[in-house]
Parts: C-alpha cells; sequence; structure tokens
C-alpha cells in the first residue's frame, strides 16, 4: 500500500506515537483533574505537559489558552459562535474547508452575521492582501482564514493578513489543519488570536482531539457546557481558561498522542520534515506536468511556500474513477470535493472535484515515482 | 493500586480492548467515509459495525440513528440545544450531572428555555412520577434524566418516565453515562427519543468518544457544522442522520474501542457484571454501615436497582482528606463534588462534597475487603 491521503490523516504514524499509545492507555488513563490520587494526577500532568508542549511549538501565550475539542472543525465551531455577535461582518478566503463556511453560512442564515468572501492570489501575497483591504468593513469584528487549502495545498500570507488585523483592531483566527507540523508558526509573530488545529495530520497524534489555542483575551460564549471538574456548585460554566472551553472527559489518548507527535517533530525538525516533503510535490508536479492528459492547477515552481498537496485531474475522467484505479494498483489517494465548496469554485473544479496526493514525512520518494509510472503506464488503460 | 474511581473511567479496560487498539490504530486508521481506497473503507466499515452494535445493543431504530461525538456531555448538549426553541419548558430530575444543568441554566439565562426539577424518590418510583407529572406543563417540550447519578448510584425510573413522555407528548432523553453497559436499556421500550452515552465508562472504550443515539424523528438545529464528506458543495450542513451531526474527522480510536468493549460486555452477559458490581456494592454497604464514624446516604438494601456507586463521608473530615488518605494506601476514590450541583443539593453534602467509591467487573471483592479494612484501621488516624 502507498498511502498519499496524508491531508486526510497521516498514516504511518511516528513509531514512538504507537508505542506511547499502548502506555499512554495502560498508565496514563484515569479522568485527569477529577481525582486526587495518583493516575489521576499523572495523566493530568500528562495532559498539562502537551498544553504546554502545543504553547512552546506555536508561541501561544500561556498552556492555559490551550484548550481541547473532538477536532478541528469544533476548534472553528467554538471560537466562530463563541465571538461573533449578530451585525458583525466576517471576512474567510476563497480557499476554505467547509468547516470555516459552513458554520458562517449558518450564522448568516439567522441572520446573526454577514461575510464576504477575499480572493487568494497564490502566486501574489500583495493582491491577496489588497483584495482583503478592499472588503474590510468598519462591522469586520473577525477575519478567517486557512494557513493553507486542504485541496491544493495553497498557503495564505498568514503573517500580513495577522498584522493587517492587529493594526484594523479586528480578531484573526487561523485553520493551520493543513500546516501544523509543516509550516512554521508564531502566534505572537503572526498576530494570531485563535489558532485552530487537528491532532492526526501533519502533527502526527491519533485521530479524535482538536486544538484551539486562544490568546487568551476573549471570554467566549460557549456553544456547550457541563461538568469541569471545577466550581461545580455552579450551575454556569467557569468564564475561565481552558475549563470554559473543555465540558466532560477529555479525549484523553488523543490528546496525549500530540505530545508524543509533537516530540517527534521537534527532534526531526520541522525544516526537514517541509523540506522532504516540498521536494517531493516538486518532483512529482514536474513528471505529472509533462504529461499532456493531466489536468494541474498551480505552477508550484512558482509558489514560494505551499503544504504538500497536488490535486489533478485526467482529461475525460472524473476524479473518482481515476482514484478508484490507482487504489486497484494500491495506491490512496482521495477524489471529490475533499470538503471544501469554496476552493473547487475559485479553481473551476466544480463538476467532477480532483484527485488529491498528500505525501507525509514517511513518503519516499520511491513511492512517488512508482505512482507516476502507475499513472503513466495506466493512461492508455484510463 | 485499587482502582475504585470507575465512574470517572473504567480501568483497567478488558484485555481486547488494549489488544484491538493496536491492530485499530495500524490496520483501520485512515480517514473513514473520505477516501474509496481499502484502508478508508475498512474504516469507514468498522465504525459502521459500531453504529450496528450500539443499535442492537440499545434496541435503536437504525445505525444512522448513532452519532458520535466528544464525550457524553457534547451528545448532551447536542440534543438540548438541538432541540430546544425559545419559550419550551424542560423538566429534569434532581440527581443530574452538570453536563444537563448547565446547558439549560445556559438556556435560562439567554431567556430561550424555562426548566423545572422534579423531585427523585429513590425508595418510591411512584413518587417520582407523581411529582415529575404535577410539574408538567402545556410547554413542557423535553424531559431530560440520568439514568442513575454519579455519585450515589440512585436510579430513575426510567421506563416509567419514557411511558409518561409518551402519553403526553413529550420529548424523552437519557443521560446513560453511568449505566450503559451496567443495566439494561431499550431506546423502543423504554421509549427514550435520545439516549447519551459516553465511550470510557461501563461502555470499557478509551476516552474520547460519546454517543447521541436518536429515535431518527428529529431534525436537530445543529451547534456544530463543517466537512462531513457529503454533499460537499453545499454551504449548508446535511440535514440527514448522522452526518447532520458528525462535523470534521470522527474520533476513530475511541469509536473503535466502543465495538470492543461492547463485544467484551456480550460475551460477559449484561447480568453477570451488573450482578457482580452489585454484590459488591451490597457487601461494601453492609461493612460501612456498621462503622458508626461514616456517614452513607442510602440504604442499598432497600434500592431495587442502583448503579455501581456508593458516595460516604466520614465524621470531622472534608470529602478531600478522607480520600487522600485512601490514596496514600494506593486506593484510588474520588472526593469532592463529582460536577454534581444537583445531586449535593438534594442529600445535604453541599458543605464537602462526598468520598465516592465505584467499582466495575474487574473490581473484586479482595479489594473491597482490603479499602474496608483500611478505612477501619485508619479511622483513629483519622
Amino acid at each position: 500500500m502507498i498511502y498519499l491521503d496524508n491531508s486526510a490523516t497521516t498514516f504511518p504514524k511516528p513509531k514512538e506515537v504507537y508505542s506511547s499509545l499502548v502506555t499512554n492507555v495502560r498508565r496514563y488513563s484515569a479522568n485527569p483533574g477529577r481525582g486526587g490520587y495518583e493516575m489521576s494526577m499523572d495523566t493530568a500532568d500528562k495532559i498539562y505537559s502537551v498544553r504546554e508542549n502545543l504553547t512552546d511549538f506555536f508561541n501561544a501565550p500561556s498552556p492555559d489558552c490551550v484548550s481541547f475539542t473532538l477536532n478541528c472543525t469544533y476548534a472553528v465551531n467554538t471560537v466562530l459562535k463563541g465571538i461573533l455577535k449578530r451585525g458583525d461582518h466576517v471576512l474567510c478566503s476563497d480557499i476554505e474547508h467547509n468547516c470555516v463556511i459552513r458554520p458562517l453560512e449558518k450564522m448568516r442564515l439567522n441572520a446573526d452575521i454577514t461575510y464576504d468572501i477575499f480572493k487568494t492570489d497564490i502566486y501574489n501575497e500583495n493582491a491577496t492582501i489588497s483584495d482583503l483591504v478592499g472588503k474590510i468593513k468598519p462591522e469586520t469584528k473577525l477575519i478567517i482564514c486557512n494557513n493553507s487549502s486542504n485541496v491544493f495545498g495553497f498557503v495564505n500570507p498568514i503573517e500580513k493578513i495577522g498584522k493587517l488585523c492587529k493594526e484594523n483592531g479586528i480578531i484573526f483566527v487561523v485553520d493551520a489543519a493543513q500546516s501544523a507540523g509543516v509550516l512554521k508558526i508564531d502566534m505572537r509573530q503572526m498576530h494570531i488570536n485563535f489558532l485552530c488545529l487537528p491532532s492526526h495530520k501533519s502533527l502526527y497524534g491519533i485521530m479524535g482531539a482538536g486544538v484551539l489555542i486562544s490568546d487568551g483575551l476573549f471570554t467566549l460564549n460557549t456553544i456547550v457546557e457541563g461538568g469541569t471538574g471545577s466550581d461545580s456548585l455552579n450551575y454556569s460554566q467557569p468564564s475561565y481558561l481552558p475549563d470554559m472551553l473543555e465540558s466532560g472527559t477529555l479525549a484523553v489518548p488523543a490528546i496525549e498522542s500530540i505530545g508524543d507527535g509533537l516530540n517527534f517533530i521537534r527532534k526531526t525538525g520541522l525544516d526537514t520534515i517541509f523540506n522532504h516533503e516540498r521536494e517531493l510535490i516538486l518532483y512529482l508536479y514536474k513528471e505529472l506536468s509533462e504529461i499532456d492528459a493531466l489536468k494541474l492547477y498551480a505552477d508550484y515552481d512558482k509558489l514560494s511556500v505551499f503544504s504538500p498537496i497536488l490535486s489533478f485531474n485526467i482529461n475525460g475522467m472524473s476524479s473518482e474513477e481515476a482514484a478508484a484505479k490507482l487504489a486497484q494498483k494500491g495506491i490512496c489517494v482521495r477524489a471529490g470535493y475533499h470538503c471544501s465548496a469554496l476552493a473547487h469554485t475559485k479553481m473551476n473544479t466544480l463538476k467532477d472535484g480532483t484527485v488529491r496526493i498528500s505525501p507525509s514525512f514517511f513518503t519516499t520518494k520511491k513511492e512517488i515515482n512508482y505512482t507516476i509510472s502507475t499513472i503513466k503506464k495506466s493512461l492508455s488503460a484510463f
């Protein structure tokens, strides 16, 4: 099996993540923060160490600003619905995932908010900023965008948008589902107020946790309330972090796996990871761009930075058919819309979606070569 | 270590759960429903088999009515906020967890809803029903209660309440956090419209998933929207189950572990599990009730049924102190309020909470004996 669907979830995980998982569920698996005995306190310490690890990795204000959710989508919903009030205006980019556009659309239909979509120019950051600036209104409360598209790997100019938000008193929310663990993210330097992450993509944890890191400056209107192990006689949710945003039992094994994944990334080096994946994508791009029957959607040589994702289509064939043919040869890629209506609207791929190839640090050049040759050899059969 | 905090999370898990976990994260760990290649489809099949398993176990209408959340608290919030509209009235019992009272209170403070609390008579189901009936108003839309108290193990008369709801056209929601896997729950027979469960308590899965099983009759107002892998070009969330309630990547390993836990319960027998735990509690109760310096809160001999939970206090000592002393002897119990303001109000334990002992199927009589003797021997030292 050649697994090239790492944008959906990374596979395999680093061996440390597998081995720690077993230790974690046998040793660090009491309910944290709910008991005063050793295993409960040890589990709480372990969870806190993941908060510290994330704080350091993303240069966040403090471990208490790290809240754990079910997944990145829940993190995005928690901040959007926690911050926005009736009458607010929001801007998002034209390459957002449905985890952004669906809650925004829901809130718009409720007549709560309005939103506009700014145009990302993938080859020109200043053009992106210029379009964005033109769409800011007096009532613009919040700008949300992904760090990079989950369909095409295109990157939004996060640092510049953050600076703009800072200057204009606008809250800045970043969905880093496809970049955390690959691209450098510095919350303070990039003026990010809320950072949303999944456990199981390039942070190399298992599926089952998301992370919402805040700057600690906002009290959110919670979408979920419940037991927090704190202030328990109060019928109302605590208003302090992280308890405010963490109701019920945490996803302990998944959270612990984030720590193990982060340690793998630190040991390996973020640059090493990015460069490996970048080279694979550039090589893949070079080879695929020589095939006439393929349609590609960006000139990767001209992109200053990107997430390791490449979408393509085979002329005269649906993306589903193409992916199914690759699957027959043991190559795992994803076809269709990848939960991003916006990106396909932008790239005129609404009819059939795309075939998406997304390597991880564990993908080898040999696997990419096999994939390329399988595509080439099969083209006639296609 | 003697682990007696199974109401917080069961420990250990059955050995099948540990061994399957490793297989699951290595073999069934693609993103389910997001890809057309073998591992993604295998993972989707595995998740679907857990839906089927739960459907059968709780006699639910169909696997599609099984939605997975982060935890039981999220399941409760999803249904309360998904169903209730401005002006609705809700009834809940006086032994609810904060996962019920906090969202209700939040909605009350927003002037959305009103709620009242009915009185549970732990020795007389008919008295409970009588109190409940007296509090039903024309605008009562929904009744929610736990199957059993997480502090005292007291059981609500679910079947009778379900019948009452059915007769009065009231939606019935059950929080089975402390009973699923111990007491028999039959959604159809008990007229339960929504059943909320955690993965990691007596269903013996790992922490990280909750379950909301619905009767399939209601379209909920979602609290979270995002990518569902379905109808992806639509800016709005699908309105069908389970996609409507499952945004973003599922907690795959935790969900898979529910299946392994359920299989353990089926193999062992629900009655065998309940009887073992019941006997431990009755024995513990008998022994502890002979100690003058202890305060107990129910006559377990007179309870027709209960969840395996016993709360007590040592006269002249806070629950935290008592639990800390037991922890020094390697006994893991939980002290304090256990996230249930209501239960402590009812039982006059608001000052100090309680020490809670909660065995699982893996708890032995020897461990209970050691716990009893430790309490007895240490009383003077206490």
